[in-house]
């Protein structure tokens, strides 16, 4: 990204002294779209695509409302030390277009256009959506990057088999993800709670290349001890980064589809995504923000200031 | 239906004087479950798919927040003089069960579990669910009834193509149906506003045998005119009724997937489904319903309402 | 009340040009405490208790709601060409205690201290609370006026039998009323609809005195007509006006325990309220605005400006 | 706008059929940013002002919810018989930046870029902030059209005098703009309702060149009538159209500041809006919506859906 | 337990993969009603009765709010390594019905229900309804299993003296339940906090048998410092738990009826009641869930989610 | 205080073994009036001021929610063991009147009125409005207590340099009151956390006298740590609270302005607040409370009791 001067100065997000922060167009942190600038370093793109829940609907309106939930976002992390949006060029890709009506066509074309954006030699964060389009996000990342090692936060496991027939559901990204060879083997999830089917599921996740964090550890070793296991796991792996913001408690986001009781606060979960700065993070989501359910925002901020503590990791490594 | 006498006493809904109505499993009107009688002339039936909207999902919740809506609804209806829960008997078949993944198989899962229904001479109202559920429930009544006139209660016309390569949404059953065969040429809109992608999607529609009463006419015919519109219109036909919920104006019915301003108020729509009376209605859907989007009710005991009118039509034949 | 001159300036409204609005004391209409003033000729009344509720409680709440709802209410009613405030002494005597452990040991309360108030001269609109209110305040009323005729806004009877062995509910109180001698055999239900247990609870119903103009009726008489309607069955007789805020449809009053689609739409029965200038009103009640379900004071903006038409026609009269 | 043609192909919305109405860009309609065509006919601005308002603040946050609940808003509009972004150039000139700590130097400042925006020969349909935003655009037209006729859709006059020192807040602009010479004599006010602060208010009023059609006369008179007298009123002149609104009942815009029970449906102000097409509108806004206050997008529907109206009248002049 | 093979195999929770969790009857965890099983170990209990709340009520609401939230609960709890649903048999027993008007009879008729399901060896979980309903919930578990040890979790002491005459209400089960020896003298509160009426209530509370553990320790001991207490505490008593969800944080369950600010993360309840695994419960309650003030089932789904751990602590013991 | 007695007995709270707590009144916690009192030595008082926000408006509604969400105050804080009302004379001083169109004439109001309020020798705690109403507030203390050390719990620092050519908005306060000199140069903020405009405001801060506790800082340090770093901080100085809510975490506040994600809980706010007792606190407010965004008056009870403590914390000291 150092070549980035050369295409002219970098673009920054919108200047509040001028236009007040209510005011102006919708984009991510009021950042330029990627059509109004030349190139971009890093880019944050929407997915709103929703038909592969299992329960409640409606992460289809998520990209807009993470946008929206972003406009108090201002220039400089003090945790990180850094004004990502000065470092390298940021902006706004838009939404992908996508067919609501049929999972593997629309994961393809998820797949597609992601693809072409990183070929320019941009990393992103992906707003979902369901948790279902980091399999095609992993697919494009993984063809810049090679396999990956995968943090993962989320109530629920998600490498669980099909359902209904599908095999791609929010449930299953990175079952898929691992079989096709996208992920490595030290991948690690965070936040996981509560109920599930049986506890094979637990040995066959081991077998995709999981360890896990669950919420009761959370509780006694805090957001320092789960960053070092983090980083314990991964190394120097190239990293994906997928959070799905159920892994906070609903509390926190209600506006959610699969809601669990018993999750993160936002507190912690910034924490530790800020914690990790100095991994090798080449790629992320952020999922499963679903406004109907959401209430004055409380999620819509909590995905947007997630994404704002990824885009800084970015600007840092920049 | 004279006959369901001799299949023993009919076991009517729970009785408020013993069991309070906040009280108490959640059926539609607190009558019967299915299983819990031994025959039923008329049913209510759930259908909770809504994988083929193109705006809002949520409907997938409607049937059990209608049920919840019902709980009001006492035995006797005065405007047209009927206690239909003791005329023969009601029951709460449950909801069918049916594929979020695949429109095509939902929807031949959902034909077929309603066409064994309608078998044993049942007469059913359907709570969807999205509107792509009133195809296979026309199927199914096309099979005990053959081709019928639909009374279609709608902001929209949903005459429209497929969409994104689905020839099944919630924008189509009527065209699918009328392909079909399901439907007659004497059909009709009401409640029909607000903007449309053609002018040609108007003739399309009137030559699938629809005429329409757009929502400025109501205005000026009032409930007393709709009626006589649509009586002439079907005359001695079989007739299937389909409220779409967003025939409501979004203040009385802000739970739904495609609101539209301007609609029928639900004292509008109640005078008038409860005017079809004496319409030889053979089957009926009351769709749209998106919980998430509800506030207090309102539009989940405005669909409890409209179907307890249809119930009591059905009970008036019987 | 030409007298109250004799008591000192009349003290109204707080001025909105020194204290805007939305600040200040919460009391109907801004109007000072009856403890605040010498005297006062008109008053409005909280009685907060919902122990008698067949279905959602939550109208305990009402009365401050209602308060706060009616701060946008200004000093001159253009339709009734009045400016109430300055006509006499207005003002504001706070919550009735009651007991809401005990039905009939609240009923005694309400009604002893109602009394009270209206043993100093003044007429008072009594803002519920669930609609048993209505009885006590029937009781005080005929404490000074003698039998009253009723005219009821409602989308129920409420002229229905006890229950659960209780006598006094909100489904009850002109039952009672009639029983006990306070109501005269002219009283008139208004906005009557929807369901109800049985065909001869109408007969009942005339017996105690009723007539009836249901929803559909209003559909196509309009408020002139059942204005003309009222006006017909009151006659000159003492008229004691009664709004459940249920009369309205939910759409115009969510906040409500026992919601009935189909009602009346504000227009409407603000229409007809205010039409009741002229008839000789001594005493009202504005009943079951359940917070709760409320939402940004529909449902308390539409109770507070039927008590400001209220307020209004009484003072007319003063 | 003959000419427009010569500037290369109309750009139109955002195709439905390639990208769902759910996603994508924020603009009104999907329609193109101004700064994306070389050229536009007819805008859509938003003016995120709402420092002048006397109860309920939130309308800066009003531009971006009408555009995102235009989102349904297809291209054919049937009562009107028009494509109106086929006509000529549409497109959303995004939100006027303005100081929320200044009232005057807001004002100006909006007066300044609506000026030149209106310079191009464009029309503009501005969304709101508070009914302030309504004198600066009325200069701003002002400076195009010469004197105007105003067409008022409010529950308030919005003729009083300044309050707290203030000459301008959102109960002047009609006052200040007859001052100011930007009005003609014959206006009208359609939709006033509930109390005001004094009859002389009425008097004042009628100086200023105004008429009122109250909402009682409206149950009178109906749309039809409406237009009419509209129509009689405004004849030839050039006329804009300010919509406040708060002119509907709060059961169809509870997201609104100044809520006034006993209001317009909002098929009503469809109904009547649409009808004017053939008076000669050269301006218009659409003000107050208060997201906060809203529920499921009631009120920024109805009003996309006025805009939508107004846009359409302006095509079919073009 | 170990006798619930012979009376035929097993009835567990619907079957997901056949029926979606969002559809199909609502009963707790989509476990079968007790009249569609032949016999039950464990139950879940609803108790709709809030007529002895002295602030918010509509916990009457509670218990079908608590089944709708716990349509998530799948099978196996990981953090204790038990399928309970295939252990021995589960059922939802419904909604006892009770008389909203008489506290005294409503609390005989649940005792006299409960007593008569426990009778056949079944342990339960109640599901309220307000904290009144423990009094006849511990009565009937003491006619099963004599004095109890209580663990008692809540923001309150509820141990207080009766208010307007009634001996029994939300705010006293707990010193009723002592006076008629169903307690044993080591009993616990969890959660404490906040004001409360006088320093001698603690005194006496502590009179009465209890141990407090307030808000202010559990942010020093932890989870599992409050497990280690409650462990000390009750030994190997028969152990009662009773669950007021206002032990919460309002942030964490706001849908309940005396919210107090300062309480337990969702989190630390789960972990504690969990941890309960191994003392000797013999009965259980969930109680004060009040839906109307809940947002997308924040409330509902935490109250599902300790009742899943209270049935899989009751599972472990089978 | 000690001279309060001869002012005549205390007036406490209302009694609510006679008015129940959701009836009467609202006053903070119910006490009288200062009005109805000869005296106070202990006020609240509301500033229904909100003009100088950047964001969401609506705190001008603040006071009045705060009032409502304090109903469940009891009188004794058994973690400080005092009674505060029984100490000295409490009372609510109400509204204080100002201008919302010109924050210098605002501030100049608001700090006249207090500095009259506090010349009695009476503390008070403040009730935004909007965290500009510091300043004012400050200016008052000042004129009695001289320079203070402020204590600031925020997200934000509120040391920016004015905006839009404003000096004083509601993030200027604490700049503004330093360069008066109402500050000590031993400040400290607590729970500041976000992003901010650059790294220059925090060098800009100390110079101010400020240091901080991150949230990232209180995850480590507990709240034990943070009454230890601030006690350490002021000393025995004469301290100026300022609590903004949205300190909280938007899951604990989320009617409030400007949420940032990641704030502290309601638990450690109250428990570092009442830690505040030994330190020689002269002043308070609580700001920021904006009830549009509320649910369920999570926050306006958390807000409620942090005046609570700090009423508490007076109480102690009287």
């Amino acid at each position: 990204m150092n070549n980035s001067q050369d295409r002219g100065p970098i673009v920054g997000a919108v200047d509040p002294t001028v236009q007040p922060r209510y005011a102006g167009w919708t984009t991510f942190a009021r950042l330029p779209r990627l059509q109004d600038v030349p190139h971009a370093d890093v880019i944050v793109v929407g997915v709103p695509f929703d038909s592969a829940v299992t329960y409640r609907p409606g992460a289809r309106f998520g990209p807009n409302a993470v946008r929206q939930g972003s406009r108090l976002i201002r220039g400089y992390n003090p945790e990180l030390d850094i004004k990502p949006f000065e470092v390298c060029q940021f902006a706004d890709a838009g939404d992908i277009a996508c067919n609501p009506f049929d999972i593997g066509e629309a994961v393809g074309q998820i797949a597609g256009e992601l693809t072409a954006l990183l070929s320019t030699g941009a990393r992103a964060v992906i707003l979902g959506g369901d948790h279902s389009v980091a399999l095609p996000s992993l697919r494009a990342a993984h063809s810049v990057h090679g396999p990956m090692a995968l943090v993962h936060f989320d109530a629920h496991l998600d490498t669980w088999e099909g359902m209904y027939g599908a095999d791609i559901t929010h449930g299953t990204p990175f079952r898929r993800a691992f079989e096709e060879g996208l992920l490595r083997d030290n991948n690690i999830h965070v936040g996981v709670r509560g109920s599930i089917y049986d506890k094979e599921n637990l040995t066959e996740d081991a077998g995709l290349g999981f360890s896990i964090i669950t919420c009761s550890e959370i509780s006694k070793i805090g957001s320092d001890g789960i960053i070092e296991r983090i980083k314990d796991r991964v190394g120097d792996a190239p990293v994906y980064v997928s959070v799905d913001i159920d892994v906070l408690d609903p509390a926190h986001a209600p506006g959610t589809g699969t809601p669990e009781a018993g999750g993160m606060s936002s507190r912690e979960l910034l924490e530790v995504v800020r914690g990790l700065d100095g991994v090798n993070v080449v790629g992320a989501d952020v999922v499963e923000v679903s406004p109907a359910y959401d209430h004055a925002e409380i999620t819509a901020v909590a995905a947007a200031n997630v994404t704002w503590e990824l885009l800084s990791v970015f600007g840092r490594k920049a």
